[in-house]
């Protein structure tokens, strides 16, 4: 333990100096690295490739499910994804030095709120390779140093991918722990580094809820999470009923097995015998199994019977709960007792009960009249998304560049003082 | 215990219960039950006084330190200022509902990110009664429920205070854990309030470093802190010295035991022996002590030689640690190495030298030419302030009622699903 101790201290302490020196650097040193990235991303193919290799041959030993080997897998065309994906950030707006607001005080004082880098960022991550390099990327633009924590099934596929970043640093003769990669694989230097909050500023992790819960109640530095994505459409009286269809089946069965799909429908009574019906037919055609309420199971005969613990569940697949409601106002308390303020939807043509779930809906977004399944940093124009986050302290909702910054208040004076 | 816990979850239930209220208020709603808050207070002065002597006979008993008495007592005046600063911030642009940004997406969709209350927070408080009545007007003000837990020697001070916010919620049939006042004196409620993760949303414990500290480490909710304020004051070789001399002894002498107040002077060499000898004299003549480097020791030969533990102490009194660094990298890197991230200055007419300053110096307020002690919400022109924080996640630097905001993404379409 000692030596795993003198281990992390040593990674977040360089991870911290490294973090002093690029929080200043200009937007164009920054591209500068990444641009490097994307070359050395096309030219790299070949090794990353093998050590990705390395990984899979593990991965089948190992008899990981067919869909976690898919998730490892780097194919060519994957790498170039990845490189389009570094591309796509050195284009975006440089987050750091943004004057958000300037002002000047009577005694002349003026003062100034400009962004600065968070500092460093943890990421501890599953699986997923491509999270890396988005990751490391990211950080880089937004001026962190950021510490990779990723699943030991992509260890060498991680590792390579953080070489290519090495090498593009080197280059620039900039600290290659701007990005740094954790190579113990030993579960307590997590927990280690959680309790590190003089060097590290934040720490998301990504992956299952398991994963974040653990990370939450381990950590004394602030944690960027979301637990669950527990989606809710509500379908209005007053919606348009083909609408309505078209929404709540994308949002269902578009990918089940995403955090902003939805997971229980609410109906509003008066037309739930005209528009279950309809939905029924195209949940059953995509092979999507109900649990209803009495009246939904008494419209829908093959629906199964909700029980207690359906509301609020995160099924993460083919499976959709359906509750009938009087009126909005229940819906809206449904959503209240059971939602997991991640995303939540209303389908109706009358503005002022949209308004009123707007207001009264305390979900990191609300949707009125679109797919839940839009909530997502790249839908939202964001170029890139590092997580999202259901909490309400610092960025909420899906989180780009700007959620990789804070801010500090610089006051220029001639010399005043306090009286 | 058990009747502890439940108490404890019944005061949280009864929040978030209320904050579901308190966020969907207009501002002239929240503005009403301001206004009758200050009249209410103009009332019941008498009573107000007569719980405060209460505390007061109990606090000599306790033979309490005269400053400490003297921060616990109400007299009439107080008790004006008390209302006057809530009149204050009934005037204050209410900070909920504002449209952060609005944009449209290829696909129609129009996206707007709009502010929202944070929820229930929790405020954990030593002795000054006025605190009980400034973070309820905020809270109240920002749409949010507070829960306030107070130091047991104001107990029937802050139970008067909180007492005039229930009245004014009464009158306007608002529930009345939009204030909820914790009156279980046990210190193990604070402890298992802090577990209640889903239904308070952010602590800010305002106090001394240890109760900081200790709410910090066992906290699962976000924390809003600072532990210290090591504030810093560079004098630069191309400072006007009779700035460079006011700044100084205002940072350090006009109140001391402030935050904000200058505990460590880096001078460089080259103008040590010109510009110490005169501020050693301002020092001396204002009572205050001097731990010095070798430099300083030498040149004002009554200075104590500082220890190692003198950099990066924060003194809180008529104590200065004073070093001599050879250029502005050494004393950024003094700063960076002993800092607090609270407020650090430079006083230099060089502007080059002041951007370096600017942008390497890490703080949460960085001063050019001016004193640290002006680093306040009050200073700042907010208005109000609920706290500090040197933190970099949420808000940072002094928190005024923005601080008490988050926001949500209203996504608004007409029928889109996602392809």
């Amino acid at each position: 333990m000692g030596s795993l101790n003198s281990y992390v201290s040593d990674v977040a302490r360089k991870a911290k100096a490294a973090s002093l020196i690029s929080a200043t650097l200009s937007s164009r040193e920054k591209n500068r690295v990444l641009l490097e990235v994307v070359r050395l991303l096309e030219l790299g193919k070949k090794s990353i490739r093998q050590q990705n290799e390395r990984d899979l041959r593990r991965a089948e030993e190992r008899k990981l499910s067919p869909a976690l080997i898919d998730r490892l897998t780097l194919t060519p065309q994957r790498i170039e994804e990845i490189s389009g994906g570094v591309q796509a950030v050195a284009r975006l707006d440089d987050p750091i030095g943004k004057v958000l607001a300037r002002w000047k005080r009577p005694n002349g004082l003026s003062i100034s709120k400009v962004t600065v880098p968070l500092g460093v960022i943890l990421i501890i991550y599953e699986s997923r390779p491509n999270v890396t390099s988005e990751c490391a990327s990211l950080c880089l633009k937004s001026g962190n140093a950021v510490i990779l924590r990723g699943g030991s099934e992509a260890f060498h596929s991680n590792q390579a991918l953080v070489h290519v970043y090495h090498q593009a640093l080197q280059k620039f003769s900039l600290p290659l722990a701007c990005v740094s990669f954790v190579t113990v694989t030993d579960h307590r230097a997590v927990d280690l580094f959680l309790k590190l909050e003089d060097q590290i500023n934040l720490v998301i992790p990504r992956g299952g809820e398991a994963l974040i819960r653990r990370v939450a109640h381990g950590s004394r530095i602030p944690v960027i999470k979301h637990y669950q994505g527990v989606c809710h459409i509500y379908i209005d009286e007053k919606a348009d009923l083909p609408q309505a269809l078209r929404i709540a089946l994308n949002a269902k069965c578009q990918r089940p097995a995403t955090c902003n799909a939805m997971e229980t429908l609410l109906v509003h009574e008066k037309i739930a015998s005209r528009f279950l019906p309809v939905l029924g037919r195209g949940l059953r055609k995509a092979g999507c199994e109900v649990r209803g309420d009495r009246e939904t199971c008494r419209i829908l005969p093959w629906a199964k019977p909700a029980r207690s613990q359906d509301w609020g569940r995160e099924f993460l697949d083919k499976i959709l709960a359906i509750r009938t409601v009087p009126d909005l106002d229940a819906a809206i308390s449904h959503i209240q007792t059971y939602g997991s303020a991640h995303t939540d939807g209303i389908v109706t043509r009358d503005r002022l009960r949209a308004r009123r779930f707007v207001e009264r809906v305390d979900s990191s977004s609300v949707m009125v009249n679109a797919s839940t399944r839009f909530s997502d940093g790249f839908q939202y124009g964001f170029g890139a998304e590092i997580g999202i986050s259901t909490d309400k302290i610092h960025a909420r909702g899906p989180m780009g560049l700007d959620g990789l910054a804070s801010y500090k208040y610089v006051v220029e004076g001639h010399g005043q003082i306090r009286e």
